[in-house]
Parts: structure tokens; sequence; C-alpha cells
């Protein structure tokens, strides 16, 4: 921006060019927030590719850009089939089976000094943790990961308090009855991202239990991300990560 | 039965006469199960009267016969309103203004020998756990009350791991998330009945919140009665209790 | 832990190893609850295996860890496939089909005095009960079933009465409208427990409509599990048989 | 119509006449259905005013409307303060506390042989099934009603099987499990009407639980109305009543 | 009984064995309306086999039993592997593609006078009115169907005011928003049996529009059965019919 | 914004004060659309106040600020005991006491040309109708309204036809079933906009019944506003009233 | 009609004649608007195919005859084999692979000044969007699409102001959270066209959530459609459009 | 701890006593994370109570505790009535009637650094936000509001940009289509936490419409709250504000 007002001043760009420049100029020169979180985005994380709807064309498309623009790229909900595709064109695109997520790091991204402690109830909420790690991690977080610990045996949760007391954030992604955000809400003062998981049956019904839920969590200090939202959790985990 | 028989043969009866009493003998002489239901109810339980939805006069009504039938009494959902009506005719009449119920004993009920155990997760649950209470006390339990220990402060759990272990049954009463009857749940071996109530608001939706975690509770032996029935808690719990 | 503060006194140990100690000290130690339950889990029903969202890998690591120490194995909602897998693994390893439950024996259980009855108000619940049935086998409980006596043919529930007077506790698995609970609920003094199943279409919104029906079940004595959570009614009866 | 093309032809009446006659004729002349009913309604039941939602005024102007033609009146859904004022300005008025309803009685209605039999479940129910009598006696139905045989205890359902047995249609009013509309279909060819009440409390969901077990009905012969809507299912089982 | 009263008498039999067998005596011989049901059926319409949850081999096995007794089958929905399955085994049986229904005639069943008209709103709701067309038409009524008349032509709908007069029950077939039941309601003084379809999509919910459109429905004389209930429809059409 | 890089050229200005310029710009400058609106506003009609959960002293404060700047005003969704404060204070203020509207003239409004007809199926519609016709009416609208003619006696619509055929836009208020938009957009070319109310009882469950109706409606040119929303659809029916 | 009554009046036709006549004259020459309809149709666009839950040959056979009545064919919801199989029988069948639609032009339709702007929040929404392209097409009028304008990155739909204020109606299609119909209708005096898709997952509920955002859009100017409706919107802004 | 130790290695006290205490110790002092939770409600916020369903008698007597023990005390959802009494024992008690808190300052609380920024869409969200507001002072944040910048008016938003970049935390309270979290969570990088509000009607479903938004809000870095829930979400900023 500044450069363009000395070039004009300088007799180098007329006051035309200066006001389409501006007329085009990202908003982010306009001073709107959006630039920190651009700005923030390229140090911390890249644009998210949201993969289901999209065609596998789509998606490809979009990653040309970004890899024009040398930013990191993260998709989230990419089955297989689309990683394929993505690999034959970009071989440095790495597959978390598990999260369902493609990422092709093409800059270094600073370091975060805290810590993400990411717990899931059960084995089946795996997929969902890995996400939010996956994205954390890209993010430049450091994550720590104990999976299994939920309120059926809740001694497996209490042998873990050294890492609840070591870590800035904690993610808790649970399906079922989702109770374990509670749990950890109870046991800590730690801001806590509670994630519902579509894992269950019946009267689960896809989530709706969980969130439910950890919405009506009576501990302070929990928050609630949409039903299998492993990125948002780990994005905003980020954000609050000092 | 028998007498009847026995009179048909000796000729004091005839058979028209015994035909017709088959025919109006209560259900329970043809061998239903829920003669067992009766003698046990009057043993244990005297019926209850769900008072929501009646007009005082069919309360009082009901009220009569059973006490003309020598019977104990019991009645939920009563407001005060009823109870001041039915005060002034059965002088006996006790009110539990919490739980909202009015009971009349007629008879001694025997004791029975294992504790039951209720737990409320907060302080707004409390009427409907006197309702289980009033109830379970009716048909001759030994109850036990332990209220606001819920999950936001585990420890306050913890500390009365004796009172767990020392009772046959235990009801855990929760609006809310009702997480509580998961980590119960996951720290005793005893059966469990979860009872969501209507407390909280917003995404509670008047207790299917709760309802929704208890029905999805992982861990085993719990089981789930309707939102604010207390009463069919403390039923069920004596129908267990050995 | 008494020898930990006389060792202490006795100058065996220092002042900081004791408070180490006490940090690290196994809950059990404390004396919490679930420490009976292990015992009495490892007395009656193996920990059971819910392979739904599990990878089969993971399912064969759990059961590989439960059969080095030896103890029952029970796992449900587990397909064909996985099953294949396991018995090429654990030739003891049993199928049925129906339930879609693996068992594999590894120990006695002690038998249960007192039977547990099962029954399913159509064909098409049959999966469900089976599920019950084998968990409650499992767990030492001398099982009876009794299929398709829903309430379009009530007579059929009449014929078996002494069924239900013989029978300590009951499991009513019902789709559709779920109405057999309430008619058993209200036909004996057992403790039933009602399982509503997905089976049913349109308005029966994948066992929302039995579910309903069985919470809100007029007659005493009636306990709701989860949809189709055969396992949960089979574990609950098994935990109050006498 | 026949008359009017006479005059028309021999010229009593002009062309324009005859266009104006057909064009505001009233559309029962050009043969739609809506004839019968009317001639039907006319004998059998009077227009019925729904009175929720409605200012008291609008009502009576209705009933003014209708006392003039000479019909009957029924309207449903009317609080005492209501009947009230329309008590002053039309004597004949008669109120029927529990079912809220008003009628005035113009005509003589003709009596139909069949009978309609009312059950409820429960003493709550009966407002509902007063609504359902009183359009049933309205539209010239013989209707017996027998109350509190809900499924808690089924004996009593018995003892009136000769009532079931001489009824041409049954009515079935029930709320909470609403179980008792399967168990009369599922014991007589009769055709059955079921409706869901409101009463109840908890996972009822206002007579929700009772509409979703009656839709989901196994049994054959039983069709829904709406909940609480005691007038719709009398109207139809005149409708039906031969 | 009689006998058995007399034969004890006479002494031919014990006490105790009279009291055995009044205890075991078929609830038939108590006179309970299911004979009535089961007469009825055999003259209108043979057990209804409800396909979906079985397994082809319980299909085949109820169908075995049926054909033994020398009644009707009827089997609804049923996929063409269950058809073919059968087809093999009982070279009589018919299927209807739409219906996805299976019947096999083994008797003849009384014609009744009257004609049950079937309407539907769009051509998508063909299968379901199919569906209770097989059905009545096995239970021995005349049928008429007018497919595609709903509400968007409404014109279309008034052409057929002749179907409409001439028959004695009307059955309409809706998805999507089902108005056309609230019409025909409005049209005719018959009574209407409304069926809501699973056809539609976004805000249908599958079928939960027309479901609630048709329990709402201001006009008379419309009862409502379950989503898709193309059966219950016909069935109880046929019972109404005169 | 010209001016401003001038003076930065010429030296009257910093490059730091440019860049805070741009920064700060107003976005009206910009030319966004919302300006145009604002003018079409005063125009057609005057900001609206939606006076539920606001306190009287918030509704009067802002009917000061719309005073002085002479804009008319239109307050929805207020009850009576609002009016009287606020006729007390502008003696001006009507109050239209069904549609719940207090409206304040201060400006005339340029009538538009077309008509804008507004129909409800039923006498408990009229509130929300009426809430559409004073919005319509205070943007300049002619409106005609005809009420009470719903699809359980469709011949009053047809009626109506002249009507219809003569406006340009057609509301249609209707609660329970909701049909009548169906009804009127399968006769008429017009755009239809759509009102469900919360008018029922029941399964309508507040509007959702008629809301979902009205979404599903095979007719074409039907689009649904909120539940009981009368000023959404006035106000719309005035933007595409020609 | 005259003509009829002429012939009557001389003679040419009798009484019963003339009864017959005016009983089957068809509704349109009575006036309704639905002819309207039919011309404004035949003007615009033509009659349109839901393809889902048509069967192949029911689509086919209504392409038929609507070719043979050469007006222009608009199938929407039609997958690639429904496609596929229209195409070897018109050749001039055309396929939107994206929006499902199949489309035959055998008329020209005439063209509309005003341009209508189409626009989505994401990408996955495309398709539905393309539906609503092709109808607005087919009727005559100038579609301009703006894809991805989401509220994300709202600068992007800033950049987009000039085809805001050039256009004459907004169609605004957003799953997800649906928020951009709320900015748009904030922005612009447009009408506002919303169309909620089921994109997303977890609580969007398969377009719920979208759908519950436009309809409680506080922005005025914003009326809505079914879920997926994208055939609706075109449809009803191009009745709009002038 | 240590001192205890060494109070029973210098004989003070007894190896009976030890055990005792250890077993009574806090907690804490095992080192949960608990103590810091409890460390740092001391230093920020006091002890919370959820006046809603407590009886005044219950609120008060907590309140007795808590200031007993000199910690600050907040009640949320307390009516006028409950601070009226609170106000009479405890003068220092202060009400914020739009938010219905009271609170009573006895400690001085640390202040943190970063700002709070609170909007809300309308002014009928204020009592929302005034509790989360209150809840975030009182633990020692500089909050800022700004209210009714609601996204009916996007230009009201973008006039506080400044207000947005130099708060550390925003929170948006929002009920209606709750769209507003949408727009400031795509404008900012600062984690943005999203309160729903029952405010507005018809399907906001109190509440519902503005939840589901916000959980599916397609801008990264917002995490949602309980609808009405100010005080979960002023607690979260807190613990998060640095």
């Amino acid at each position: 921006m500044k450069k363009i007002l000395r070039d004009y001043k300088s007799g180098k760009v007329s006051l035309e060019e200066v006001l389409q420049k501006i007329k085009i100029l990202p908003y982010e020169d306009l001073g709107f927030a959006k630039i920190d979180t651009h700005r923030q985005l390229r140090k911390g994380c890249s644009e998210t590719i949201f993969c289901k709807g999209k065609t596998i064309n789509q998606v490809i498309e979009i990653i040309k850009q970004m890899v024009k623009n040398n930013t990191n790229v993260l998709a989230t909900k990419a089955d297989k089939k689309i990683f394929n595709r993505v690999k034959k064109i970009f071989p440095k695109a790495q597959y978390n089976e598990l999260a369902k997520t493609i990422i092709i790091k093409n800059q270094k991204v600073k370091k975060k000094k805290g810590k993400i402690l990411i717990l899931t109830a059960g084995t089946s909420d795996i997929p969902v943790a890995e996400e939010a790690s996956v994205t954390a991690e890209m993010m430049g977080n450091d994550v720590e990961k104990v999976y299994d610990v939920g309120v059926a045996g809740i001694h497996r949760l209490f042998d873990i308090k050294d890492k609840i007391v070591s870590s800035n954030v904690i993610i808790v992604v649970a399906g079922m009855e989702g109770a374990l955000a509670s749990i950890v809400g109870g046991l800590t003062s730690k801001p806590v991202i509670a994630v519902p998981t579509s894992v269950g049956y019946g009267a689960s019904f896809k989530g709706v239990a969980p969130l439910l839920t950890m919405l009506n969590c009576c501990a302070e200090g929990v928050v609630v991300v949409n039903i299998d939202n492993g990125f948002g959790a780990g994005y905003f985990a980020s954000l609050i990560n000092r």
C-alpha cells in the first residue's frame, strides 16, 4: 500500500491508477480484521478445503492455486479416492487415513509454546480427534493425544492428570453421551473445547445426544463446536493457545 | 377358589353360581401375574394417584375408596391446593412440599433390608429426588439421600464412595447434561436408575438433553425412566432392592 | 498405606518419597467402587467390545489383550467380516449371526439361580433380543426366550403367563409402537427392562416411537435402555437377577 | 336449476339473469360432493365452531347466523367465559364443562342404529373423550363410554369385552404411551379410531408419544386423528357408524 | 366349562385338576373378541406378513404354514429377491412390483358391494396406493384408482367428482405437503383415509410434512395412518366399506 | 477520495494520514446498496420496531428518534400496554388491536398501482393477516382482504376468483395444516407468499405443520416466511408489487 | 355458455342436455385463474417434471406427451441414467450435470428485461444454484451467477455490489449456517429468495440449520423455499422479475 | 501435607490420625486440577449460583456460606423477588435488572490486561449480553459492549472495526437467525464465543435456530455455548483473555 502511494506521489502512477488499485485491493489493506486472519493464517494455518460436496476436480483446482501461492494446504473430510488423485499431482501431499485429511507443507510454521491436549472418550472417536490434531499441528501447536479415557472407567482419566495440568487448552472428543467434557471441565481450569461425535447408535441421533450434553455442561469453561468438527476444535484451540 | 369349588361339590352353591363366580372372579385367581402385583402392592406400596390432569374431586374420590379399603395412599404431582382439600377430609394425610406428594399411611409396610441411595446432580433436582424417596420409603425401603454431587465438582462424589458401596440400588437424578449417571455407572457395579429432570434451560429442552445422555450412557448397568419421573425410579428401585 | 507411613517413620523412606507415593497411589487403593466393579466383572461378565466404529485391527488387538488376561470376550454389533478375521486368530470364537455377537469363553462363569425371560413383539426384533440373551448367558444367567408375542395378538402373551410368573426379570424387546412393554408391565410385578428397537418404518423414526412409548409407560416397574441396546438390557437384567 | 331454466325458456327471466344465476349458484348445484356434506350435516351434525383463537364476539356472531338458519350449534374448545356470554344470548345453550363444548339444539337429529364405544386409558383423558362423545351424540349416535381402562390394569379392559363386541365403532382416547389403542385393535375386528391426548409429562412431549404409538400400531384396523382431537374422532365415528 | 365342573362334582376329576384346568383354559373360551377377529379375517383378509426386517427364510416359513391352513397370503414391503424365492416354492404367488406385495390366493373372498376410491397426489405416490389397492382387493373390495390429481392442478380433481360421489370410502395418498387430503375432505361427506408418503425431499422430512398436514386437516371426516402405510389404509377402508 | 489523494500528493497530508483515512472511510462512500435500501425505506416503509423482547422504554426511545427524523413509525407485536404508553406521548399513534401494530404517520407515502390480496384460511389467522395488511398499507399498497376461505369449504375460495385475477401479489395466511397456500398456488400464476400461523393445537406444533406444508408446496410460485410473520409477508409483497 | 342457453331456448337442445353441459363444462370456462396459469406457462416455462420417485418409463411417457404438444420440457432431479435414456429418444435433450436437469427446447421463450442474480455461499451449493439458473433461463430470464461468496470471507460479497445493484431479483443459495441470505438481505432493497441446501454435516441436519436461519432472517425482504429447491427459487424469481 | 507427615514423624500425631487426614484431605492436595480451578476462582470469579429451580431460602443459604468465606458472590437468572430478599440480608448486594444477576463483592479481583468485546445483534439480546458482561467483569476483565449491530444493517458492524481489532476475545450474542457470529467470525482472527438467545418467535424455536446457525458457522474460530448462557460465554472469555 505504502509503495503504491509513494509511486503515486513520485509520479510513477496516475491518480486514476491509484483509485483503481484501492478498489481492487484486497480488503485486508482497507484495515478489515480479515487482514489479521490472513496474516495469522499465512503464519499459522493455510486456507482449509472442506472436501465434502466438492468434486475432485474442484478440490484439485483449489490446491493448485494454493500451491502456486506457496501456502500450506489442509483439506478435510477427504476420502482416499481424492487423496490418490491429489497425490499424483502433488507428490508432497500426505494423508492421515483416520482423520481423512490431506496436507501439503510448503512453508515452515512458527511453533507455539503451549501444549494442546486432545482426549477421546472412546476408540471410535479417534478420527475426529485426529482431524483436530492435524489441524492444530499445521498451525504450529504441540499436540498431545490421549485416547479412550471415557467416563465408564473414570480412573483412566485421573491417571493423566499431569497431562491435564501441563497443557494450555484441552479438546474433548466424545460421542454417545458425551459426558467426558463435563468431567474434564469439572477437573480443570483450562479452557475446554468439546467436540460431539456421531459415534453411537439409537438415541444418540448421530451426535445430537453428545451435542446437547456438551451444550448443557454444568461445569464452567466448556464451549462446543459442531458434531464431528475436529477441524473447528483444532483451529480454535490454536487461536487461544499461548 | 378352593372354597367355592368345595361348596359347589357339597351342594351349597349351584353350577350356575360357580360359573358366575369364575366370571367375576378377580383375574388374580385365574393366575395372571397381576395377582402377585396386587399382593405385592398391598404389602409394599399402595395404588398411586397421578394427580396431574385430574380434578380435585376425582383425586378425593379415589382416595376415599382407597381409605375405605384400608390401603396406603400415595398421590404424586399434587400441588398444595389439592393437599389442603385432602387434609381437611383425611387429617392423617402428610405432604412433602418439595416432592409434591401426599401420603396417608393406613397399614404398616414390611421393611426391606437393602439400602437405596438417591443422588442428585444439583439443588434444583431435589424435588424429583424427593418423589423417588417418598415412593421408596412407602414401599418399605431404607433410603439415603445425598444431594448436589454433580460432575462440576466431582470430588464431592468421591467423598461419598462409602455410601455407594454400602447401598443396593442407586438412583441418580440429574438435569442439564445429566452426566452424573454415567460417572456413577462407571464407578459402581450396583444397578443405577437414571432420572432425567427438566431442570436447566435453552438446549436442555425441558429434560431431553439429560434423557439422551442417560440413554446413551456408555457405562453398563444404567437404565432410564421418564423425565421427572421420581416415582417410577423409586418404585423400580424398590422392586429390585433385596 | 500403613506400611509406607511406618517405613517413613522408621526412616526407611524419605518425606519426598512418601509424598510421591501418595500422589501416584492407584485409585483403587483409595477404595473407589470401581474396584468392586472390576471384581464383579471378572466373575460375571468380561469386558465388552462395542465393534461399531472400530477398525477390525482395533477389535483384534483388544481381544488379544483380553485373551492374554484369560478373561471371557464379548464383542457386540460385530458383522460377519469381523468375525471371520477373529475366528482365524481365535478358533474358539463363536458367532451369533442374528445377535451379531462374538464370544470367546476362557473361564467358567458361576450360574445364577433366577431366570431371565426375554420377549419380543415381532420376528424383526429378534436380533436385539439375541444380543440381550447372549450377554445375559455370558454372565451366568438362565435365559428363556419367547418371540413374537406382540399386542396385535395379545392371547399369545397370555399363553405364556407361566413363564412370566416363573422368571425373575423380564426383558421386553419391541419396535413399531412398543406397546408390549406396557402390557407386560401391567401383568406382572417383576422388574421389566424395555428395549425399543429400530424396527418399523415411517413415523417409528428408527426407534423413537417405541422409545417414547416405553418411557411414558403407565405401568409401574418398567425401565428403558437405548434403542437396539440388547446388550445393556441383558447386562442390567443380570445385575438384578438374584 | 330446472326451474330457472324453464322460467328462462318461458320468458320469465332473461338470458343475463340465467347467466348470473348460474354464476352465483351454490356449488352444490353443480354436483359437487359438498352438497351431500351439507345435507348430511344439516341432518346429522351442524357446522362446528372451533373457538380457540377466535374472539368471543366472533363466536357469538357465528352462532347468531347459525341459529337464524335454525341449524344445531356445536362449539368446541370453548372455555367457561365464552359459554357464560353465549348463555345470556341463547338460553338454550348447554355446556359440557369437561368437554368444553357448547351445544344448541334447534332441530331433531335422526338416530343411527349402531353404537359407538368410547374408551379412555386414564381419568385425565376424559375431557377429550367427552368432546368425542358430545360430537357423536349431536350427530345422532348412541354412545357408550367406559373410562380408565388403560393397559396398566388390562383386566379392566377384558371386563368390558361385551361392550366391545356389541359396538360398531370404537374410539380409544389415550395419553402417556397410548398403548390402549394397540390392545383394543388387537382384540377386535371393529374399526378403531385412536385419539392421542396431551396428558402426561416429560417425554410424552404433549401428546407426541401417544401419537407415534398410535401411528405405528401393529394391530390392523386402527386410524389416528390429531392430538386431543375428540371432535374429529366423534365426527369420523359417526360417518362410519351404520 | 360346565362339563369340567360336572365331572368334578361327579368325582371324575379332582379339585386340583379343576383348578389346573381353569388356569390353562384357552382365552378364546372366555369369549374375547379376538375370536371374532379371526373369523372376520378368515372371510375378509388373510394374515399379512410384513417382510421388512424378516429374513427370507422366516417369510417362507410363515407362508408355508399359511398355505397349509389354506388361507390367503398377503406379504407387504417384499422386494423382488424375496418374491423370486417365494415364487419357486409357491408357483401361484403373484407380485405387484410397484406395491412390493406378494399374494397367494387359496380361497375365494366374498365381494363387498361398495367401492373404495384411491387417489394419489402425484406419480411418485403410486407404490403406496398400489399397496392399499392390493390389500383392499384381497379383502373383497371393488377398488377404483385415480392417480396424479394433486392440488397443483386442482381442476383434475374436479373432473373426477362423479367417482367421488359414487364411492363409499376414499383413500388419499400424498407426499410432499399432503394437501390433497384436506381438499378431498372438504369436498365430500365420505370417510377419507389419508396416507402420508415419504415422497419429497428437504423439509418433507421423509413424510413428516404430509403426516402433520393430514393430522391437522381442518376438514372433518379425515383420519390418518402411518407414513407409507398403504396396507393399513386398505385394510381400514375395507373394514368400513359396506 | 480523489481529494485526499491530491492533498497527499501536494503534501498537505502525510503518507500515514492517507493510510489512516483509507482505513476509516465510511462504507457508504463505497456505494453499498444499503444506501438505496435506506432511500427506498424512506419512501416506502419506515423502520420497523419489533417490540417483543424490548422494554417499553426502549420502544419509546426508538420511536422518539424516528419521530424526530420525521419518518413514519411501524411497531409490531406490540401489546396494548405498550400502545397506551406510546399514545400518551405521541397522540397521533394508531393501534390495530388484532394486528398488535402501532403506526404513526408523519409523511405521505406514494401509492403503488397493483393490488395485494390477503387471504386467511380461518378466523383465527386474522391477527397475522392484519399485521401483513398494516405493513403493506404503510408502504403505499392497495390491500384487499378476504378472510376464512380455508380448504374445508373450497367453494368459498372459488367465489373470489375475480379478486385473485385482479391482484398482483397474494398473501396466504393459514395455520393448522396450511393447505390453502397450495390450492391458491395451483389456481393462479401470481406470486404467492405463504405465512404459516401458530393457530391450531396438538400436532400443529405451534405452526410447524403449516410451515412444512408450505415449504413442500407442490404448486409453483409459492414462497414462505416465518411462522406468524405477517410483517415479513406484507413487506415482501410490497417489494414485488408493481 | 350463451350459445348453449340460446340453443336451449330455441329448442335445439333439451333441458337435460343443458343441465348435463353445465355439469361437465371445463372449469376454465368458469374463469378460474388456472387458465391464465396455463397460458403463462406456455409462454414462460413449460410443465416441469420432478423425476425423483418416478420410474424412467414414467418420465419418458410424460416427455413424449409434452413433446407432442410442442411445449418446452424441464425435468429436475434427473440423474445421468435417466438422461441417457431420454437422450436416445429425444436427441435435442440437453443435460446440466451439476443441476441434474434435462431440458428440451421446442419453442422460443420471450426474453424478460430484468436480471436475476444467483449467489452461492460455497462451492458445494452450486448444484442447487444451477437448478435455479436453468429454470429461470428456461422462463426467459437473464441470469447472472456468482458462486462462493459466503460470509466467511465477506469482502468477496462486497466486490460484487455492482451486480447486486443492477439485478432485479436475487437468489441466495446457502447450506451450513445459511447466513449469506441475511447479509444480502441487509445490503439490498431487492427481493431476495433464499434457498437452504443440505450441504454441511452434523448439526446442519441436512439443511434444517440454513432453513431455520433463513426463516428467522432479521433483514426484511427475504423469503424462503424448500431445502435444495433450486427450481422453486428460479420459478418464483421469474414470476417477480419485471 | 508436609507438616502433617513431619508431625507424625516427630510423634505429634498418631498413625491413625495421619491416615484419617489423608482420607479427608481436600482432593486438591492430591494434585487434581480442580485445585487450580479453585485458586483461579478465588482470584478471578467466585462460585456462581444458578438461581433457577432453587428456592429463595436455598439461594440465601448458599450466599451466607460464601459471604462467611469472604468470597465474591455471583448469582445468575435471579429475578427481582430473589434480589429483594437478598438485599435485606446483604446490603452490599447489587442487582443488574437486565442481566438478572446479583453480585456481592467481598474481595478485590486482579485486573486482566486484554479487553473482551461483547456484541449483540439486537436490542432484545441485551439481557444475555449483560449476564456475560457482569460475569467477565467479576473475573477482572475489561469489557466493552456494543449493542444492536445485527446483520440487517451490516454497516453498523463495520463502524466498530476498531473495537474489534483492539479486543482480545469477542462474544457475539444473537437470537433470531444468529448470523452475526458468522460475520464477525469472518472479519476477525480473534476467538469468537457465540451465544444463541431465545429471542425471536415462530421458527426460531426458542433459540434453536441461532444455535444451529452458530454450530454450523462456516467461519473458523467460532465456538458456541448454550442458548441464553451469557454466564458461560463471559466465563470462557475470561479464561482465554490474556
